[in-house]
């Protein structure tokens, strides 16, 4: 343990990252802006009217053209992307590690590598991407929201930041995530509380929420979050953003950290946020390209299948079979979500789908059952890290100050499967047995599905609520949607409206 | 608990099944052939020259061109090869459930189909196929060597055997395991001891020690076994068959009867026992082919790649590197085994490849590691299966009398783990990480041999022994072959030479 208590390091650090911010990106906010703030960055005034075109260059394709032709340098790009973070940042409160000369020492040699070689050295060749602060970077540190993990740095990347590299992309923040990183929300007794820039009253969400907030604000062309109980889809649509949770062992989480290491019976998976759709799909093919699985023993090796992306197996994409999940038969969604699964049962109608109910199956058994799974430790995982700083274990999402009055006495989790106790592996195995079975019994579900849909297929996809709510005030996220995590279908969320589903 | 002793449920069970063998089918063995039997099928007279001549037809794609093309009916094949896993049963003890008219009902019902249509039903038509005793047949008992498992019927086929009905397969016996599955030979209460073809005073290896002995005695055209420490593999290489150990979660598990099910962290994976190479290809492309992840969440959906097969990635074939694992660093083989490793060496050189030395890479710590995780629940799973009939857990493989004079009094693993502790989940997930960092070192070890092979790519195969001696007498096999397991290769056993091993 240091010899400095867990909150001199957590000043200390925060302190370091403050004075990584050069002076003159140093913005001055009007006070009247306590809630929504996503017009500073382009009013500001410090981004020039090139950078301000850069950053609002939201089509992911458009961007890689620019840079991959030379008409924009990633020195450029770059550039605009760091300052526009920076804003971001003042604003929110969403990076943690700042390096800036390293990032732009990067942007000039894959220029020098362009001017030499007349063309891009990669499908990423000189775009900046922000990465939730998980994905270790050779020299720098990986802090994770833990006290405790302040000060080491890594002696080499992580694996997927190494593809990275190999495709041309530029590496440029770390972004902010709750301690332990199982909540819907991002704060931490490091770097602080993130809030969302639509409304900094609100959460973000989590525990991708320093990306969601930096993404809503256009300080990134394209981020990597992690999800494992929804930390990609929850910041996706609180902050309005395209994200994909992939299916498990798809893509490269290889000497990433994580929290609970090594629980391996639901798996935490890690996926693209942008703005774009493109960017979605350029970030997945593009690493699935690299052939992840040379460096990543647990990726399944699959190339990138243009006949599945075309949906050979659906029709080709016309006439196809939606599901709408209304609601999970426990929680009922409020006006605005439910209206946003009308719209899109209408936008799916009218472009000749077929859209039917779905039928909820099991959701409480299998909400329980990944509860208990991630509750098999009681906490034992969380406490040694905080236990090496003397940091206490984060009880509650709520501020201590101007907390909103909805008070969460006991998170939905504790309500249902009561007070954690640490299971032995003959107990877990237990669990692991009724999850197949909770699995199986839902993949059966969908495949019946066939008798309803008219298509001689089951159900195309389900269009489902990421959250029964909008964002909501710090402290106020609680609900779970584990459902596809258990499953393991690979999930797509929509800008500002309900997830995709597809198997 | 039945009233009934446990004694006498097996006893019952025991001779049920005896009883199950119709009396024209009763062979007399001499009381002479102590060892080798492997000769007695052809000519204890039981078969015609044309059920000799079906069962001796040891290329599947040869027999199921005659079923396909209607040359031979299914009620023929099958019936040859039902007599000869009869006379099988007589001489090793190989099977569990016989089952001889529903077989015969089912090839009747294909044969009628291909008269009435003139073409087969599928892929597999009309062939029967053996099954080891954890794969589920709605009507039928799975006892899977438990007495406590004696009596109840499946409500359902296991996910393999409702896509074998599919194909037009006729599963047509279920074969012998070993208590618990977790040794490697072939004894339990209920049904009693398998022995090995080519010398009954050895074992047949385990725990698909049925299928190794039925096989090699050509009483079934194709066998599905299970493998979590070398269960395929070590029959196969005992009993000179040849077998594949696919990768996890490739074909469907689901449904089947385990040992320590809900055990993830290491998984067992089924896979065909054959006496040809076509038998591997036919059954793994035609499960795959079926689309198998549509009735189990956990298969990978992934197609047979024509590409892979062919060796696209490997110079389409031609000129490959491979590498001999010699010894692994703690155990040297016998000299039988080097003598067929270099056989296969100069075979390899012989036909234009290159073939250098492997290096053993942290062969005692993934051992360990694997041993700890199948130890981390102390035996509970296995005491729980026991204690429901009273039956006591089997310690030894060793026969109560013949028994060799080479006794082990304590097996390898419990000299490298120490006495089993029940673990606690967390526990279990700090051996995953510990998992996770053995699989990865390991991967990057095979990619760094690109140095030495001349080919431009890391090694194409590894050829390693399956065990370090060829079959053993009873209760003396005792040696691990873990490391493709927690590593999670896939690996061809080649008949009576060591597996291959491939990414």
């Amino acid at each position: 343990m240091s010899s400095k208590s867990w909150q001199q390091l957590c000043a200390d650090r925060k302190k370091k990252q403050v004075d990584s911010i050069p002076k003159e990106w140093i913005i001055t906010v009007s006070t009247d802006l306590k809630q929504s703030v996503i017009d500073v960055p382009a009013q500001c005034g410090l981004l020039s009217p090139l950078e301000i075109e850069i950053t609002e260059t939201v089509d992911l394709d458009i961007l890689l053209d620019k840079l991959s032709t030379g008409i924009w340098t990633s020195a450029q790009v770059t550039t605009a992307f760091y300052k526009r973070a920076i804003i971001a940042q003042q604003l929110t409160n969403c990076l943690t590690e700042i390096f800036i000369e390293r990032a732009l020492a990067r942007a000039h040699e894959l220029d020098d590598y362009f001017q030499k070689n007349g063309k891009p050295i990669g499908p990423l060749h000189g775009l900046p991407i922000s990465l939730k602060d998980q994905f270790c970077i050779k020299g720098l540190e990986t802090i994770m929201g833990y006290a405790s993990w302040i000060g080491p740095v890594s002696e080499k990347s992580c694996v997927l930041v190494e593809i990275l590299y190999d495709l041309g992309a530029v590496p440029f923040v770390r972004t902010n995530v709750p301690q332990t990183l199982i909540w819907g929300e991002t704060y931490n007794h490091v770097f602080g509380r993130t809030t969302n820039p639509y409304n900094r009253y609100m959460t973000p969400g989590g525990s991708s929420g320093g990306e969601g907030a930096l993404l809503a604000l256009k300080g990134s062309p394209l981020g990597v979050g992690t999800d494992i109980g929804g930390s990609v889809r929850i910041p996706g649509a609180m902050c309005g953003l395209y994200t994909l949770r992939p299916s498990y062992e798809r893509l490269p989480y290889a000497n990433a950290r994580n929290a609970q290491e090594g629980q391996e019976s639901i798996s935490s998976t890690l996926g693209p946020m942008a703005n774009s759709l493109s960017a979605v799909k350029r970030f997945t093919k593009s690493i699935i390209d690299a052939k992840p699985w040379k460096k990543d023993p647990l990726v399944v090796r699959k190339e990138w299948s243009s006949r599945e992306y075309a949906l050979e197996e659906h029709g080709n994409g016309v006439g196809m079979c939606f599901a709408v999940l209304w609601d999970n038969g426990v929680v009922k969604p409020h006006p605005p979500v439910r209206r946003a699964l009308e719209i899109v049962k209408q936008s799916l109608e009218d472009a000749g789908h077929k859209v039917i109910d779905w039928e909820p199956h099991r959701h409480l058994e299998i909400y329980k059952n990944t509860e208990s799974i991630f509750a098999a430790d009681a906490g034992q995982d969380y406490r040694v890290e905080c236990a090496k700083s003397g940091e206490p274990l984060i009880q509650t999402m709520s501020p201590d100050k101007d907390a909103h009055p909805y008070n969460l006495f006991e998170s939905y989790a504790k309500t249902i499967i009561g007070k954690p106790e640490l299971l032995s592996a003959y107990d877990l195995w237990q669990l692991h047995k009724e999850k197949r079975v909770l699995r199986k019994s839902h993949l059966d579900h969908w495949e019946a599905t066939v008798a309803r849909t008219g298509t001689g297929r089951p159900v195309d996809a389900i269009i489902a609520p990421v959250a029964p709510y909008t964002a909501v005030p710090h402290g106020c996220n609680s609900s779970g949607r584990v459902l596809y995590n258990v499953i393991q279908y690979p999930r797509l969320c929509l800008r500002r409206f309900p997830s995709h589903i597809c198997r």
